[in-house]
């Protein structure tokens, strides 16, 4: 019961910070004429190093248009092992839907850095974000790490978090220190998400430090781990795009070694950063005025709970419903009927802020006047029963749908 | 090759009227006080019955939270064998999630109708849409019943569709007749759907006659084949109600046998009456203001066009792109390669209102200006083609996402 006990004496605390919270990293953050110069956030190339080439690992989209970063950085992460020095990113453009032309830029981006941090150019990998469908200036990515070179630093990680981003209303970061049995480490990272008004398409990034010693395997694993229920596990809009990535690197600075006993203390600290960025993300969704917490129980499987969950969490009823303050538990029912789990309506319930709107198969609208003063928050708790007796559940967050979203997605971009 | 030689001598026109343009049937749209007398449509109670019982079929929801009259009609056409004299409609209340109370209102219904136009109990169909979780009122359709009884006729379907309908902007029914070397036959239809606001759910109800003789088999396959590229062909946000029911009768009254080599003609006519409604119901989504026609080609498997299709036209970005005038092709190839069906995008193409926007992987914006003039219009063509080279294709209606729709659903209801 060695994990057990690692378990039990690991505690986790919020500290300052971001991606250079863990020792051995180094970042920046520089403008290189990729962005408009009157953007919101007016840095557009980010660089981050280890110190030496550390283990890494990835989390890329699903979706079957992918963009040259992505396609670049897996093979990258395939040649190396799972090992990486030095990650690079631009905002403004996606380079997806580019063709030969875009790889090919991406290619000379790696083998740029990898030149100049003294690597092997599988040792690098990249993301993009910004319009889809434009070309990529090789030139301003040179221009770009070059002086990112120059200004490279542990301090430097708000600058790095603000070349990321694209339309986020605000910058996202979190670090944490976990102390364990056998030592303290630190987890840091930082997020964009999910504008799209800009570019043709959202782009979420996600970018974590670890200064604990963890094998590519081990970290692939945790990363997977720790993305089921965190990045992905939020929704705005349903959309998945070209450019999705999420990037892990362990540089080993502080001397921990993560082995199968402490495996859980770093899952747990990857998870506690990663479950802050995503929830800001939603946060941060394009018109949204709630954050919603989509809990669906009583199911036998996780795959059943979580796609209920997303079902639910993505229909349009429920989301302008939650907006509107209604505590309409009927279009709950109803999403969760038709996501195609099992579901038994005689069963079923649902309550919104712990609140009981329906129970069992029968209405309880005498509550409705409550919950609709709960809906009035900011901050929402919903939470539906299959009623297939299953003790399996999953978590979805997302956010209201407002008129608002509508009126940034469907202004003209020219 | 009889149906080839019968196909060609079918000719199929659009004439007036509705469900009682077929000959053998009568139907009736009376006031019960299931809605406020307030309501745009101030009629809830419909009634149609055929001269005798006559074949007859369904396409219910596959939500699996289910309302009473949909089980209750399904129990009721397996027991009769595919037979009906009537079919009973309620608007104001989809009595739905109103448990076991709600499955005997509808039970005694189905016993009073039968009794009164001289039936059994199994050859009366019930169907109700309104607000989900509120009884509905047996002495309330009994009134209704009682009064539609006693004002029953060929001409009354104008009233019997007013009864049908709740948040719908404008009323839709529709008519053909059919010309065939074996003679003439007519096809008649009413449909409602897509409102919101005052129920929990949307229901999509529609009706169908016909006054060809033909048997409940055929009856049953022509309505699938049919409801499949019509009514199950249109999407307005992506929901799926627990009451959705399409019910089409056959009465035989016009003395056209339909066998083997007359089968083509009553699907088209079948399925001309169906287009007509189903592009009526998207015309007519909340907050629409753009009819989209989304054609997915170059797939190797109907489904895969069909998912694909369906993604695209659900997509929140590509809605709201459409309804900005946006020609924005980034987010059509995205949700595309999202949907989960072979894709290929160095040799995918999307065309908007038949200008090339990208082309086997290729952006091809200088036509951006012209794209964007076209989608000023108000019914908008958009084919993507899935690169893979097959030659299935699906096409999917839907309608632009506005603020207005939000605006709708996410008032309060009370």
């Amino acid at each position: 019961m060695s994990n057990a006990v690692t378990r039990a004496e690991t505690r986790i605390q919020t500290i300052e910070g971001g991606i250079t919270a863990p020792a051995g990293f180094r970042a920046a953050g520089v403008y290189a004429g990729i962005k408009p110069p009157t953007h919101a956030w007016p840095l557009d190339v980010m660089l981050m190093t280890a110190d030496s080439p550390v283990s890494a690992a990835a989390v890329f989209t699903t979706n079957k248009t992918q963009a040259a970063p992505v396609l670049v950085s897996r093979a990258n992460l395939e040649k190396s092992g799972g090992r990486a020095k030095a990650i690079v990113c631009n905002s403004g453009c996606a380079n997806a839907c580019t063709g030969n032309a875009g790889m090919d830029v991406t290619r000379a981006t790696v083998e740029f850095v990898a030149s100049h941090v003294g690597c092997r150019p599988e040792e690098v990998l990249v993301a993009s974000t910004g319009v889809i469908g434009v070309d990529l200036s090789l030139q301003k990515v040179k221009d770009g790490v070059t002086k990112a070179l120059a200004v490279l630093s542990r301090d430097a990680h708000h600058n790095a978090m603000l070349a990321i981003m694209t339309t986020d209303p605000f910058p996202k970061e979190a670090a944490v220190r976990v102390d364990t049995s056998a030592g303290t480490f630190h987890v840091g990272g930082m997020t964009k998400g999910s504008g799209m008004i800009e570019p043709l398409m959202a782009t979420m990034l996600g970018f974590l430090t670890c200064d604990a010693q963890v094998e590519p395997a081990m970290l692939r694993k945790a990363l997977a781990a720790v993305t089921r229920d965190t990045f992905n596990a939020i929704t705005v809009d349903g959309e998945c795009s070209t450019n999705d990535t999420v990037f892990a690197m362990a540089s080993g600075a502080s001397g921990v070694v993560i082995d199968e006993a402490l495996y859980p203390a770093l899952e747990a600290g990857l998870r506690a950063v990663s479950k802050e960025l995503a929830i800001g993300i939603v946060r941060g969704g394009e018109g949204a005025t709630k954050l919603v917490t989509m809990r669906v129980i009583g199911a036998n499987e996780w795959a059943h709970a979580e796609r209920a969950a997303r079902t639910i969490a993505n229909s349009l009823l429920v989301k302008t419903a939650v907006h509107g303050g209604d505590p309409n538990w009927g279009r709950l029912v109803a999403a969760a009927g038709r996501s195609g789990v099992p579901f038994e309506l005689s069963r079923a319930s649902v309550r919104i802020g712990g609140i009981v709107l329906f129970h069992e198969g029968q209405p309880h609208d005498e509550n409705a006047e409550k919950a609709a003063a709960y809906l009035s928050g900011k901050e929402i708790d919903i939470e539906v029963d299959l009623g297939t007796g299953g003790s399996e559940q999953a978590t979805i967050w997302t956010c209201d749908l407002s008129a608002e979203y509508v009126r940034i997605n469907a202004d003209y971009r020219t």
